[in-house]
């Protein structure tokens, strides 16, 4: 919404899963799997992978972004009656690895490429690592840095803190980008100057803090820092 | 599942929502207002006035419970089209505190009284205090605590550690009661022995902790204790 360049930041910060990479390209491979339940399995499977990251973290019983998402397929599965022997879990895990980046990522990432970029993911380093090499982004980053180092997920400000503890920069000074709505706001809570890429016209949630713009897409963030 | 009586079991501490209470009898006055769509309504102002409580929490950014309820039905409303003026919310807002009883909780409850019993629950004194009078359930309750008093919600442990700090018994002599797969396996997490009530038969969340017994009805709990 805000219209003008925000000249001030210094360095983009950006979510991984729903931001970069389609979190819901697995849904292909899973409705091979289960012909005509990709999609409400992918869905399912997601929401839950969020929920147990909130839910495990306030109940200080951290576990690894791994183990979360496939607790989350486990349930998803069970959840809609689909049979998941753990060849086909494996199968589905480590398509995980290998989401597919959004359309016009690369581009994106070029064109603002003039500040240092960072991811700042609840991904654990053994489930960014490949997504980022498989993307063929390795290099874009100067850093990559996961929730793990904290043992704790967003929308804690424990992870936030990861971003200007590792480029040594204050918050405000960091423009974080995130396409969840929750995790744009928890960064605004947060400090950070914050980017929401809302591509799909979805409604903002309501917890009461507002992202400094609203992005139809990534490359719009070009113009804006 | 476990089939014999617990006798170590001192009082019963009972969630309120969803298990005492009946969080989608707002559905009916929802498609008064709105027909057709009251029964989308009442399910994802509940899916968001839940995800809220942890999300806040985890933001360390508390707001009382009547205000997450309304931040909830705010989106929810906005989400499906709907448009809700303050009075249609007020509305919304007050049957709320007029939820029904969920069948047999009155009978479940009188079979279960030779033990004390308590209610521990996300919702604030405000809301709690007009929904058990209203419910006839007055007297029945030797407390009613709120997770107010942490200014955090479920599943922390925090809230958890309400029940033996007002009950004045180590947790594992307190039988904790719920509907929510979540808060069951929360609150056994903590320490509590914990029976789910599972009426729906739904499938049980995947994070790692197996209530002590499953239940699929409060009147249950009798051969329990």
């Amino acid at each position: 919404m805000a219209a003008q360049a925000n000249t001030s930041v210094k360095a983009l910060v950006f979510d991984a899963y729903g931001t970069l990479f389609d979190v819901h390209s697995v849904a292909a491979l899973a409705d091979r799997l289960f012909p005509g339940k990709g999609d409400a399995l992918s869905q399912l499977w997601r929401n839950r992978q969020l929920q147990y990251t909130w839910l495990l973290s306030l109940m200080d019983r951290y576990e690894d972004f791994a183990v979360v998402t496939e607790k989350a397929l486990v349930f998803a599965c069970a959840s809609l009656g689909l049979a998941c022997p753990p060849a086909t879990r494996a199968q589905l895990m480590n398509a995980y690895l290998e989401l597919s980046p959004l359309p016009g990522v690369h581009d994106a990432l070029a064109r603002v490429s003039r500040v240092p970029l960072a991811i700042l993911s609840n991904g654990s380093p053994g489930m960014l690592a490949p997504l980022v090499k498989n993307a063929g982004l390795e290099g874009r980053f100067t850093h990559v840095i996961s929730a793990d180092a904290r043992r704790v997920y967003k929308p804690s400000p424990r992870v936030y803190q990861l971003g200007p503890d590792t480029l040594g920069l204050p918050a405000a000074s960091i423009g974080f980008v995130s396409s969840n709505s929750f995790d744009a706001q928890g960064a605004k809570a947060f400090g950070y100057t914050t980017f929401w890429v809302n591509a799909t016209g979805s409604v903002a949630e309501e917890l009461g803090f507002t992202p400094d713009a609203t992005l139809s897409n990534l490359r719009e963030l070009e113009g804006k820092i």
